[in-house]
């Protein structure tokens, strides 16, 4: 399946690694690589807090990744917090990088001076032509059914054609629970030339996460996720107004979500409590970020035999066969 | 193109119009099965305030669509207020019956007994359960993006796939924001076997609704659409709680969204103000539904005319042919 994604990093597969915070580390993104897609290691806030994140951390990764080619990626509004940490993927020879949420701008000039690729995440029409102008070699439209963090200005089935039409000819991926073959065929109709997998690639071995967590995303239904605040109030992290995360619904949310203010009033004591459970593995009040793609996930299974399957579907659907599964 | 649906419906093309209140009357409706696909007509809250929905202008719009097979939908908690309107529409030979939001078990009897299809609307996972449950004969996936009334629990792109196989072997079709060939081809590889048109058919001369608005779906950026319950606060229809209407941002909306309290506070006044300025054709402030596919739409032209382009377009893209468009 040839696309001008798998021309521009030549893989043999149009299939990208979403660069999730906590979940999509070297090992992840090496398993990716080797199978024929493209690897990114998600750097997240670069808050050591999180147990991800930090320098170290990130060299760790990368020392993981061994020699496969991987990327990383960045929430960009965090990055202008700690912008060292650009230097620190740069360094390890992270290409691409990737870049979302916030105002990219800033930090062009010194991936294009590496020499390196950039990809571009946007989650509206209006961002995909800004990122265009700002010269992406790829642009992420990313749907508001994405696992995660995001906003609720579209949704990808029309987002995906309004943006491939705009920012024609650079190569554009389709994001937000995408989860099998149908997926990637559809988002090829559409317009995109590859895909972008998060939560389906959370539910392999090779992911950081716990195993509670992984069983969770195979249990769920996509009508129990839910865009919530409440995840980063508890967890102290000051996310623009514009974005919330899509979560799978548990206690915690049950009881918190509709009730930010009340929240964020007594903080001190529900931020020690959520921390204990979650270092404990409670899965009833731990944030589970996925997207609705999770009605498709039905197993737990390794990063390579997801991308064959994957591709193996979509090709079959494309040109007029049946689906192997 | 061949599926379960136009099997099912005896039509040549998998397409089938919205039945959108104050848009999809029977010029409309007959157009669009004479062109092959197949025409719903819009029958909305029955009341007869917004000038459509009356069982003489029901009447009227069976007497337009002449001898072209035409069925009808309602908005079934309203429905509920005023059951005499199914006898209306069987009466006039309606077929299929199209019921979205709301429990639509009592109707059913009644359908069944006039030998009439039944095709059932869900926003999510469970309701699509329920409605396989209640025997339907097609189930129509809308997603969150679509113009018009419908929830924000789903987008369209992962609850198809995942209603597609909870419903299987009922037929599905796939609703919101499909504008043009690239999604009826993204819709079957997701597992639909047709498509609901509303926003795209409402640009067209045949609909309802004045040439300003049609003016503005072809002007508006799905960017711009915007899930909002103020224009049934200041029309005074009492929409169930998790149900908003996607439309068109314009200074009425400005002005009034997440002021809702405000605006049911000073109702009087503005209810008075918003009808004079609807009735002046005043697209500043009456509401435009229309989904996030706007951006696609860019004329106003005949529903023959975008059936063929999009069955085409689709054709092409599921063969590995160019788009015509």
């Amino acid at each position: 399946m040839r696309t001008k994604i798998t021309d521009l990093f030549q893989i043999r597969h149009p299939v990208v690694l979403a660069p999730m915070g906590g979940v999509s580390g070297g090992a992840l993104a090496a398993a990716v690589t080797s199978a024929g897609g493209l690897g990114l290691i998600g750097c997240g806030y670069g808050d050591p807090r999180f147990g991800y994140g930090s320098p170290e951390w990130i060299a760790e990764q990368f020392k993981l990744a061994g020699n496969h080619r991987v990327g990383a990626g960045f929430i960009t509004w965090s990055l202008a917090r700690r912008p060292d940490l650009l230097d620190v993927i740069l360094d390890r020879g992270a290409d691409p990088v990737f870049l979302s949420f916030g105002d990219p701008t800033a930090f062009i000039p010194k991936i294009r001076a590496a020499g390196r690729q950039l990809i571009l995440q946007v989650t509206s029409l209006a961002e995909a032509k800004q990122a265009k102008t700002l010269g992406a070699d790829v642009i992420v439209a990313q749907g508001t059914e994405a696992g995660g963090h995001g906003t609720t200005r579209r949704s990808l089935f029309s987002l995906l054609p309004a943006v491939v039409d705009a920012v024609a000819p650079t190569p554009v991926l389709a994001a937000g629970a995408i989860s099998d073959g149908r997926g990637l065929a559809a988002a090829l109709m559409l317009g995109a030339d590859g895909v972008l997998l998060g939560t389906r690639f959370f539910a392999t071995p090779e992911a950081l996460g716990g195993a509670a967590l992984k069983r969770r995303i195979v249990d769920a239904s996509g009508d129990d996720t839910l865009r919530t605040r409440i995840f980063d109030i508890v967890r102290g992290v000051d996310w623009p107004e514009a974005y919330t995360g899509r979560a799978v619904a548990n206690a915690f949310l049950a009881t918190w979500h509709g009730r930010e203010a009340e929240l964020a009033g007594q903080l001190d004591e529900e931020a020690r409590r959520y921390e204990a459970a979650r270092q404990a593995g409670d899965v009833d009040t731990a944030v589970l970020f996925a997207g609705e793609g999770v009605d498709l996930i039905h197993d737990c299974e390794p990063a390579a035999a997801i991308i064959s399957r994957i591709v193996e579907d979509a090709e079959g659907l494309v040109s007029n066969r049946r689906m192997t599964a």
